[in-house]
């Protein structure tokens, strides 16, 4: 991911402007993003995908992926949505999200699109659209999550 | 898990007397939770567990176990307690499902203990929680998951 | 509303030819919208909006619109949308629904509008934004839900 | 409400003594509450109750009582919960919750009964149970919800 210019139709100014470096680190941290195969498909303001390939070690009981793979990307893009508008010396932390599980996810590629509904000082909501992609690149909506993350300080204790 | 009799205070009769075989086997077709390490730990009427352990192939970027996997574990529980009451030859599907993330996950074993709320011929609504298992056996309240799953017959199109 | 034509752009096509009417008699029972002074703003295939305009009757602790007034319309209006889809003689339910409250729902008018983001035969999943609407016209997201419908035939037993 | 003592059983101490008295105070001034005809039924430390009554001007198409009106006793009754373990000078706030509406509200009276999950400085988890209770007195559960509450400095700027 280049330090391309933020978009100027970006509805939420970003206050870190090292946002992307951020992002990037904090998902090299998450040590599960890699079990699951998941990388950084796009890092705006306020907007963040994430792909994972279908794997058979990823799956439920029927051969699609396990809604819990689906909703690991979806909660992750829903957090570095977030963490794109905020300050720096900050970290997201997931507090609750809902999901609708709308269709089998057994596309060869998956892409979790999360963006951000309202951001704030404590509370930011986004919401994330996984969409199944099909070998001609085609979408299939798949999932759809609304998301509640927490902004905190680092170091600071809970 | 031996046939052991089913507990008469069970307040949902099974529909299946092989449930425990149903729910076992299925189980061990989600690659997933051997992915995650996860295992049943129980499987009554209307009540199911499973436990996982930490491994630093699953956290999030604190060292944390990832909101995913506890999910992941929580709506697995929530579709096998649904499953427990299900009628032979269907399998179950969760609809939707929404976590409230209470606490960081870092115990050395979690355990995501599953009930049955409402019982449906078409839905089922069940409700998790997580728990960290600390090194003395002590319980620490993780998270509380609220889960809709359908029932549906083997075979048929969906 | 006038039975003008269905616009060719919808991505749903309705199953019930005289669903306006349909939607528009079974909201007409709805008491509780008359309670809360709620009407409808838009019947399209697979999208209702519902406006309420602010009462003092309605009001929480702090003189703003209560949360359940404004998740009251947003569930009345998706549930409408699922149903502008339902066959005839059929009925919708609300199985369940998650709602985020983003500002204080302080305006003069608010209005609910609900899509259906996934129609089925027997599920539907829909979300709605609910927007306060100022003086000028300008709208102020005030909340976003995420709502499972089941649609059942009229007088089938449950 | 008279000023009954604390059980010793309660698991979370109130920060504010007289925290009876502010839920009272605060509960008077939800003109929706009254408008819905509710009234506390019960406030301990960390558990509140709601009553409201079957009322024709509360219905949905079939007669039944909205899911709006269900979610709204739910809704305060979670906030009043979460307000029993506030300090003083602070109020609540509905950030998001999720219902599962599991019968249809058909009873002549149904009571809202909520709990702590987990208490916060800043968020608060409750769960409530929504039951119809029948002419005989015996309790069928309606609705479930779990929620997130935010407390926050009166007077202080959003």
């Amino acid at each position: 991911m280049a330090e391309t210019p933020v978009s100027s139709s970006s509805p939420f100014p970003p206050k870190n402007p090292r946002f992307r470096e951020a992002v990037t680190e904090s998902f090299s941290r998450q040590a599960f993003m890699a079990t699951l195969g998941a990388s950084l498909a796009l890092v705006e303001p306020g907007e963040v995908h994430i792909a994972v390939p279908f794997s058979p070690s990823l799956t439920q009981q029927n051969g699609f992926l396990h809604a819990g793979v689906v909703t690991s990307v979806a909660d992750s893009a829903c957090g570095y949505a977030a963490f794109t508008l905020a300050p720096p010396e900050t970290d997201v932390l997931a507090v609750e999200f809902k999901i609708n599980l709308l269709a089998p996810a057994r596309s060869p590629r998956f892409l979790a699109c999360a963006t951000v509904l309202r951001p704030g000082r404590t509370l930011t909501v986004c919401e994330a659209k996984v969409y199944g992609i099909l070998a001609d690149g085609a979408r299939e909506l798949v999932a759809s999550m609304l998301s509640t993350i927490i902004t905190r300080q680092v170091n600071k204790a809970s």
